[in-house]
């Protein structure tokens, strides 16, 4: 294996820092701001959310990472999503930007910006400024320094997500190889179905890489990463994912699909891959995750639409929560997928302990042993496979069950 | 208002006659099974759901609609669905068609099914065909005879559903006119979000139409009645919607796209929207209708998106259910749905008592009268407009609050 998990997380390449402060923008008992900076510039790759309404600092990113301009700093918030916030929004990022710049002797146009929390509020600039200040004259390269930001910047998240490794590319000079880091972290509990990005994703890489070629790379991973996650079917107005390479890893520069452009693609689908279940396994209120194994569909995006529409389908997260084994849940939501396939040519089966029970085979829903089905469905991850029988394409999608706690989360998230 | 309404449901019109049985399917306490009956031969139109995996009744159906065929009798079960069958449930739809036809003295292939339940398990003929013949002996026209089958259909459903209307149309003979009855009786709580029909739902007519013309006038109102509704965001293997016409009341025969066609096609969309509204205010679980009105959209097909994107949305549902006034939520399920519309133009309000609260506007969520918001978001129906401002197309949505009890009867619903 040529990726290796280490510890850490968006602190885990050279020459990132990390930083977080109690802001108070809304929580009053807790670290609420983070920030990364980098020791030098670094190219910028990212994807955003497809929503129409985007939040403010979704398009400030935009813009900077479209441009193409070097970036050192990204600075986070939690609590308000400074979305719906019309041109005042736009105003309040730019002053963010340019007191994140004063306090760290950078442009403001290589700050770029993150917010999560309620729609509609406008962030209170000057508990901004006060926390990046702060954060500004505490910045620090521990991974505990990344640990911390990666709490900071939870909502309703009860874990918090971080995750990096590590790879061998060929040295800029000399015959050697080099160790190059990638790691980051995100946030995301609510208001989680990705479509081209995810809630809140920073990563951070020492690659030596083309931006472009990142970009390219971050694209293609995300549609089996992030975009294979569902918690509540509800797309987010700020939904970001970034990710920095400022080259202190001293490879070989990756300017074409090479072997090495094949090797980071692979590190980055682990990350991405990784802090994508951690997401949906902690779903708002879900006490497991589910994953949807298609295989042997026709076509690869026909195979990610089948697993999405199983674990987004509100029955199937129903059914998941009550243990119940139901399967003709499942079977309903890939026939309304919008995917042709054969009902009675599919197979469905419960997976896990090394075991599978077949549910549905030649067209009906078959007798199983019910106490094998409820000892599968009580483990932590819920595993089912649907076999097409069409071609050889496969895609995993993952969720969570839909729980009273999700209700009760979400039936008073304002105050 | 040339269409007026009136008490009853599928025996509102002349020459229908329903009874219902306990045939002790799933359910042993209660009435179970339901048939109406047409005195002479009827047209048929019908929609049906747009899942790839179809329950054995709607393909006989299907089926039979298709061949243009009189047909005279419909029968329902609730408790199993009769779907995931396989070539077993074919068997089973024919072999109940059959005894319903031996009973009453009429081809099986004028018998329409109807089944509604868990997904998988086979249908036991044997309690089948007694119901069929207990039902075939004691067939009314009463309205209490209608209402009794409309409680019969029920599963997780907490109130039947019915609805009748008339209206004159010219007579057949002379110069008058006649007067039309229109009625229909539907269930549905769960699994439902149509596409293109909805749970069950059967409509009798004593107005004498041609079956073309029937089916041109369904296809159009489901568009805006049972296509509108979403409980959960998962479209049934079951739904089926069929209208019965048995031309008693002698009008003039409806032979092409007159004044007289537009007066039956209002009289089947208040029935439709009525019965489809009832569906979602009674989803699984559900203490509030909401109702989503989009106004001033620059299609009607856009209309339609944006306004079922937020009665669909696992947040709004969840908000509605919490009566917490969190209009970003709305915001964010309009800016998914798929339309392009501009984010800065549009309002957005809450509405009811005769008054309306400005939520959104210029880009920018509103401060609004808190007090307010509770008290409107306290009652039955909460009522939500968009005014979109790019043209003058419109649509509503109707769907229902996310509640603890709608995942508890999920949690385990087969048992």
């Amino acid at each position: 294996m040529t990726i290796s998990k280490i510890q850490g997380g968006v602190t885990a390449a050279r020459g990132f820092q990390a930083a977080c402060c109690a802001a108070g923008i809304k929580y009053q008992d807790r670290r609420d701001m983070a920030m990364i900076f980098s020791t030098v510039p670094c190219k910028a790759a990212g994807t955003f959310t497809t929503n129409l309404v985007k939040a403010a600092p979704v398009v400030w990113d935009q813009t900077i990472v479209n441009s193409g301009n070097d970036v050192r700093c990204v600075v986070v918030n939690a609590g308000i999503a400074n979305a719906a916030t019309g041109a005042r929004g736009m105003e309040l990022c730019e002053a963010s930007a340019e007191a994140a710049g004063k306090a760290l002797m950078i442009s403001k146009d290589s700050v770029l910006l993150g917010s999560t929390g309620v729609i509609g509020p406008n962030i209170p600039l000057d508990k901004i400024s006060a926390g990046i200040s702060a954060m500004a004259a505490s910045l620090s390269e521990s991974l505990e320094a990344g640990t911390a930001a990666s709490e900071a910047i939870m909502t309703t998240d009860t874990i918090h997500k971080e995750c990096a490794v590590c790879f061998e590319l060929p040295a800029a000079e000399g015959e050697g190889t080099v160790t190059v880091h990638l790691g980051g972290m995100s946030k995301g509990s609510g208001m989680i179905h990705p479509n081209m990005s995810t809630m809140l994703a920073y990563l951070t890489t020492d690659c030596a890489i083309d931006a472009g070629l990142m970009q390219k790379a971050l694209s293609a991973v995300v549609q089996d990463t992030f975009n294979m996650i569902s918690v509540d079917g509800d797309t987010s107005t700020n939904d970001t994912l970034l990710v920095l390479a400022n080259g202190l890893a001293e490879n070989r520069p990756i300017t074409e699909e090479s072997e090495s452009f094949r090797i980071f693609s692979e590190a980055l689908f682990t990350v991405c891959r990784e802090l994508a279940v951690m997401m949906a396994g902690d779903g708002e209120g879900a006490t497991h995750l589910t994953e949807m194994h298609v295989i042997n569909a026709d076509t690869k995006e026909n195979a990610r639409k089948l697993a999405r529409s199983v674990v987004s389908s509100s029955l199937v997260k129903a059914m998941v929560y009550g243990k119940d084994a139901n399967c003709g849940r499942i079977l309903c939501a890939l026939g309304y997928a919008g995917v042709l396939f054969d009902p009675d040519r599919m197979e469905l089966y419960l997976e896990g302990d090394g075991e599978r029970l077949c549910f549905y085979r030649e067209g009906c829903v078959q007798a199983f042993d019910e106490d094998k089905a409820l000892q599968l469905m009580s483990q932590k991850a819920v595993r089912f496979t649907g076999d097409m029988k069409m071609g050889t394409a496969e895609a995993t999608a993952w969720g969570c069950d839909l729980t009273y706690d999700y209700v009760k989360i979400n039936g008073d998230y304002r105050s």
